[in-house]
């Protein structure tokens, strides 16, 4: 048996997401399919992430054992090619120990959020970022975002349906830049809780429109309840971008 | 009457082609039936350039005869409330003098081309750039490039379905930069044939695979013949980018 270390980079748009649901298409399901196409072995997807319905990914790192042999060039290439038409590409490979795990070895996940800050509707970026038509202040998001850095109860910026057991996580960068239309925030942490990355930047959308005030951001935080969310971003604009494991 | 000038962008994958096809879709039949939509008048668009199927633009400019009163703002705002869901925005909008032609008064026109030099197959990226599995050397397709700039019968680079009256064009800017791994070629003229560009691209990247010598591509040129191209690349990495005016 051979554990094979994946990154992954897909389109989230036509998928429920990235693990397997009983009612569409899972990132997870066309990639043990392609697995199975490949070597006739019926093995299991694990992800350093569980990313929604919609979002993107451009370094998810995933493994999976095989029997029979391969070498890492041989197997992203035969993945690739059943993955076909699939929105989905291995696009790094590596073999791993035995006893090494995506999810539960994985010591940082990093997140990147685009939020096209324009008035016309998207198109050659469409379903790839967030169109907010009213300007945003960078600046201001920037400064609003530094207030969620740090060990706190994210209870606000977490979905109702999230299954992580605390809603104590310590995120350890947020960061808000302006690339021409484009606004850019970037996450780190170790973990983050379900729909917390979207609840962040929705918040950080109202400041830099200017309805709400820096300070709200504190208040919704200290605030501990999910009725205190200013807004939820769209899945559109959000890209997982690496995973980090002791020794990268 | 009022003259607007409008800045387009689209997703070209959709389309014919810019200009209006009897056997398809094209983004001049939905920006005139939005249009027509918005002022109940039929009216005309005329482009500064006629892109391919499967080209896009991020400036592309036309212009519109309108009799109804509009403010720029009006009328860019109303045609995009009417273009959805066509992957085509209105990204500015002027009013410009009625002697003014988008095509007819343009002296400058510029392209960029994106290749996604890497093995595994595009998924966010899919249709919006050229993947090319080989590794490309950026340098000697620059080097190769600057020997296509100037005044030249570019016969060659040129589909044979060109309708331009002569194959003489002054090529301003052919340049060839690398960021990660994507290959950006940037491409300036006061006009182009048919297929310059993306014939341009396809003979570099030969060179750039080390498959031509830099020379081979003076060679096709001084051909003057179709058969010496070697490659034509694809339509879905190629943009249109900027329009320029006296006075710009």
């Amino acid at each position: 048996m051979t554990r094979f270390a994946l990154t992954l980079e897909f389109d989230g748009a036509p998928y429920m997401g990235l693990q397997r649901q009983v009612h569409g298409p899972s990132v997870q399901q066309s990639v043990e399919e392609a697995a199975f196409a490949l070597t006739g072995e019926v093995t299991g997807m694990h992800a350093a992430g569980r990313t929604d319905a919609g979002v993107h990914a451009l370094g998810m790192k995933v493994h999976m054992d095989i029997d029979k042999p391969f070498t890492p060039f041989q197997f992203s290439e035969g993945m690739n090619a059943r993955l076909r038409p699939h929105p989905i590409a291995v696009v790094g490979c590596e073999v791993v120990p035995d006893d090494w795990h995506a999810r539960f070895s994985c010591i940082g996940r990093s997140y990147i959020y685009r939020i096209a800050n324009r008035r016309a509707p998207l198109t050659v970026e469409r379903g790839k970022a967030w169109q907010v038509p009213k300007p945003l202040d960078e600046t201001a998001m920037h400064r609003a975002a530094q207030r969620l850095v740090g060990l706190h109860d994210f209870t606000t910026f977490r979905s109702t349906h999230c299954q992580s057991q605390s809603p104590l996580k310590t995120l350890d960068r947020l960061e808000v830049r302006r690339e021409g239309e484009m606004v850019l925030i970037e996450a780190e942490a170790r973990s983050f809780l379900h729909h917390q990355v979207r609840s962040m930047v929705g918040c950080l959308a109202l400041v830099g429109m200017g309805r709400w005030e820096e300070a709200r951001v504190t208040a919704a935080l200290e605030a501990r309840n999910r009725q205190a969310l200013g807004l939820n971003s769209p899945p559109d604009g959000l890209y997982f971008v690496k995973a980090t494991y002791p020794g990268d």
